[in-house]
């Protein structure tokens, strides 16, 4: 029957291929195999007991945890996350500007829905997560990309490309980007340039996708003040969620805007879920109640820090210095090498057969690019396996040069 | 900033509104009134203390839980549902025709990815389910209407149908049909009718999507097979769900299909939230493995059996008999009522005033129709507001008569 719904496809169906790390997964499953290739929190760090406490919440409020819930979110966590986003935020939330979320993801699909008509232009940072990029090119969007340092998105050639997709009759819809801890790239989008990008989408019209999923989980220096908080025109929708925070499991994510845009994003989630799975907001919710939220975080900055470090150490002590370079991230979850004199995809090849695993660059762009460059991620393998696994890597990139 | 929003919403978005029901909202929540609105189940029959007690899992598989889980679905509930479900879907269900989703409402949204563009023709049985149709029009679909009686979908037109489009050059995607206990028309396709789609489909090569929320709560008479049962060539994906049969709140739902098209919208889900919530899974498979599922549903069933011959019998002693005319349910949730003398609006104004509430026809017809129509829910309200309800709406009619 394989023909048979093959031509029953839809053009973006026919299209579209399984991610690339999905179909590395039988690589990277092996035993033996040290991954840096998933961007997945460390279990050993998952607040179980915690969690367990709270699903007291199951029998104490049972009847509406197991009912439908409103499409616009549980009203309990969305009053908690009203006041306890505010430092972030910049002022306590209105309830029309929040909207909970099956995981962040979601929220990039309801702003397509609101947004994107086929053949539309987004503007995205490239390189850039690509499960963002899958489902905008999914809704039918073109990208214009835009290049990054280690300070982020260079917003300096921002006002060029838009003109210029203007003159040639473009429809632009929004800006995406990743503004701390950038997956893939590890930077953080500098104050500086913060205010510049606001600049840019006054001057231009151009709404903004402020994309923070690793905002929270800062190891060095003072947090930036988000584009929301910056924002006084209501031009930049914030997404966020539970999955580094607390745990992806949830999936439970959560964006702010503009009260008008949020009331458009609902009604779509009416047509594609009905609503958030209410029991999981409310364990999320009685677990940030009993304010585990707040006492565990830091113990999960705290973990991550130190293999952040451990990565740091065990690619000075391993890797071919002359040969790779990399920006030293302040938070979350990767570090992206740079090899000029290797290809990622050799590379890759070469370290798999050590049975080590990570994402060749390409992976994270939408066009070309990122054929010297690999993501690794430090949260989810051990330090012992982080020392192990540069070591590797180190062998590997040796026998690449010779 | 409205007209800034406005101005870049997508041609979608511009078109869609709030669902009726929601506009209701206000109406149907005032203090006092007694609503056959929403299709909701009873909260009193919810199995609190047997979900708690699955609540063990968050910590026994703490982990594994609480960890991203593939985008197919958590795999010990896959492998539940594969033998749960085997009396109905007539053999053991392999996994690859399986995939867990958040609500069996994104069933129809992964769906429309997979097959739709836009333009592309769906034949759906008028009324329908306004949940599937809004996702359907989102995704650009268009409608051919295919009219009920007592037997379901009237089969017999087809193929006149299906033969007229494509004369036309339309292109047509599939059949959705809602075979047992209709939303919001009660009826049940009967076996005869349920052969007869499928030489249907064969004969014009046209998938069916088999939508079965309601198939496992049957008051009277026996189960009818599947269409999906019935399919030998790998026509028909079947989606059902857990929010009848244990609870709405933990949005799991689930489809079976052939491989190749579970493997398609596997691809899409992963781009519209990632994985279903593996916590609201962990419990549901809990709950399930520890045998409540099993227990309790026949508890459901005896429960709205009750309601259902409260609903009968109250309509039957308060309503005006010869002016209104309906099919009794053999299952599932709805009456819908057929007062050719009355237009359904001035029905539901006269009826909010005695404050008892039902959603007018209209509302599940994607073109005109159900002006003299409504849907009554009998699971929410308890059996003495059915009763109270019912009077309250016979002298509503009365009113509307005279």
């Amino acid at each position: 029957m394989s023909q048979f719904w093959e031509a029953l496809f839809s053009q973006t169906a026919g299209a579209i291929k399984p991610s690339p790390i999905r179909e590395m997964l039988h690589l990277i499953r092996q035993p033996g195999m040290i991954s840096f290739a998933g961007g997945m929190p460390d279990p050993a760090i998952f607040p179980v007991e915690q969690f367990n406490e709270a699903s007291s919440i199951l029998r104490s409020s049972g009847r509406d945890v197991l009912q439908y819930g409103t499409t616009e979110g549980y009203g309990p966590l969305k009053e908690f996350l009203a006041t306890w986003t505010a430092p972030r935020m910049g002022r306590v939330l209105k309830a029309e500007e929040l909207l909970i979320t099956s995981g962040s993801t979601q929220v990039v699909d309801l702003l397509n829905w609101a947004l994107v008509d086929r053949g539309d232009v987004i503007l995205v940072e490239e390189p850039s997560f690509m499960g963002s990029t899958l489902n905008m090119h999914n809704h039918g969007a073109r990208f214009e990309t835009l290049d990054c340092d280690g300070e982020g998105m260079i917003v300096e050639a921002l006002p060029a490309k838009i003109e210029a997709l203007r003159a040639r009759g473009e429809t632009i819809k929004y800006i995406y980007t990743i503004t701390n801890f950038h997956n893939p790239l590890g930077c953080t989008l500098s104050l500086q340039r913060r205010r510049a990008l606001l600049d840019v989408a006054y001057r231009y019209g151009v709404p903004i996708l402020e994309d923070d999923p690793y905002g929270y989980v800062r190891f060095d220096g003072d947090h930036l003040p988000t584009l929301f908080s910056l924002d006084d025109r209501g031009m930049v929708l914030y997404a966020a969620s539970f999955s580094k925070i607390l745990a992806p499991g949830t999936r439970i994510g959560w964006c702010a805007g503009p009260a008008e845009l949020i009331r458009k994003m609902t009604v779509f989630k009416q047509g594609v879920d009905v609503c958030t799975s209410v029991v999981a907001q409310a364990l999320v919710y009685e677990y940030c109640r009993l304010g585990h939220l707040d006492a565990f975080l830091p113990k999960i900055i705290a973990h991550y820090t130190k293999k952040r470090n451990a990565m740091e150490e065990a690619f000075r002590r391993h890797l071919p210095l002359d040969e790779v370079r990399w920006v030293t991230p302040q938070g979350g979850f990767f570090y992206w090498l740079e090899t000029p004199n290797i290809a990622a995809t050799d590379l890759f090849d070469a370290s798999i057969e050590k049975k080590v695993a990570f994402v060749p660059g390409h992976t994270f762009y939408v066009g070309q690019g990122g054929i010297h460059n690999g993501r690794f991620c430090f949260t989810f393998a051990s330090s012992e396996e982080i020392d192990e696994g540069a070591s590797r890597l180190g062998q590997a990139m040796r026998e690449r040069l010779s």
